[in-house]
């Protein structure tokens, strides 16, 4: 019972939501309020509750919510309930470091393809995933389920990478070149640019 | 001649535009139109124009913006006109990956000491940078002007490190912790959260 448009402020809250959810069931939560969900969030409980209705009517005034009901429900919403498969292109000191970080799995998130084209690190396995030819990734992905796809490759190389997953049947995109990419329409795109949000933090810092 | 009040989102993309002009000027342009600036942008002339417009008038109708000029100004703008240094905590494989990073000497932005608490960190060298005690941090940013430091630990380290900076006097926290911070009211806190980013790109794939 989804309403149609969904804030895009709400969809980046969700996975924050869940995760906390996760921690909270960790100490042995089993029912939780709205306050707890949202401590050390920056989020009121009135934000959080407004972001649970545009998917239905949740957890019992003054009771609070179920968490593994909560976590299942949240996690079918996101359409984590089962391990989501992705790519990853570009093993440099970046990739290395994503295909290594610990982070995703909390989330169901697995990355199950590593791409480069780099002789020197085709072949090599970082945490049991083999570094494969960037130009074997279509063949690879028409077997395969799998929509989404992480760049970690220098700026000057990210369209057209880019414009091979979606050639390769990649439907949203993990960005973290530092560099906008021109896609159809139809293909989602999230940015993770580090140095930009350093360099808001100092005109804040300067200007607030 | 700024206005008081800044969207955030303008002051997110100032970092982005200077980085634009910065690359048309390698490819030797002098004077650009808001839409070559914005080309890759996936954003509009029209919010380049109103973005520039807080801090004053800037090109001219029917000739465009002289490139250097403009970098310099919104150098300016942003508070990076001079090398800013900047300060990183927790030097696993993502802070390893960070230090490595060329994308933040575009900007003006030095990582100037990398602190850890592992004993078989302490004391080695990357790009140049030695890792020192964290427990050294106060002591160090007593005798410099560091007002930013980036966040790479472990979610449970992470609120007791950013209070440790704060008392260190730094004013700006870039936090890869996949936690939020509670922190004083004047202390600037942006996050990068990439299993959340990946979390609402898989809820948009399935949703929208």
């Amino acid at each position: 019972m989804m309403k149609k448009y969904v804030p895009e402020d709400t969809i980046r809250r969700l996975p924050v939501y869940l995760r906390n959810l996760i921690n909270l069931k960790k100490e042995g939560k089993k029912i939780v309020s709205s306050k707890e969900i949202c401590f050390s969030l920056n989020i009121l409980p009135h934000q959080f509750r407004k972001d649970l209705s545009y998917f239905g009517t949740f957890g019992k005034r003054g009771v609070g919510y179920d968490v593994d009901k909560l976590i299942y429900t949240l996690e079918k919403i996101i359409g984590i309930d089962r391990k989501v498969k992705v790519i990853l292109v570009g093993v440099g000191r970046l990739g290395s470091a994503l295909i290594r970080y610990k982070g995703f799995s909390t989330l169901n998130i697995e990355i199950s393809y590593a791409f480069d084209n780099d002789p020197k690190k085709i072949g090599k396995i970082i945490e049991g995933i083999e570094i494969k030819n960037i130009e074997k990734m279509e063949e690879i992905l028409k077997k395969e389920k799998i929509y989404v796809g992480i760049i970690c490759v220098p700026a000057e190389m990210a369209q057209s990478v880019a414009e091979y997953m979606v050639k390769s049947n990649i439907k949203a995109i993990l960005n973290f070149a530092p560099i906008s990419l021109n896609l159809p329409k139809n293909i989602s795109v999230n940015y993770v640019d580090m140095a930009s949000e350093l360099g808001s933090l100092i005109f804040k810092l300067k200007n607030l």
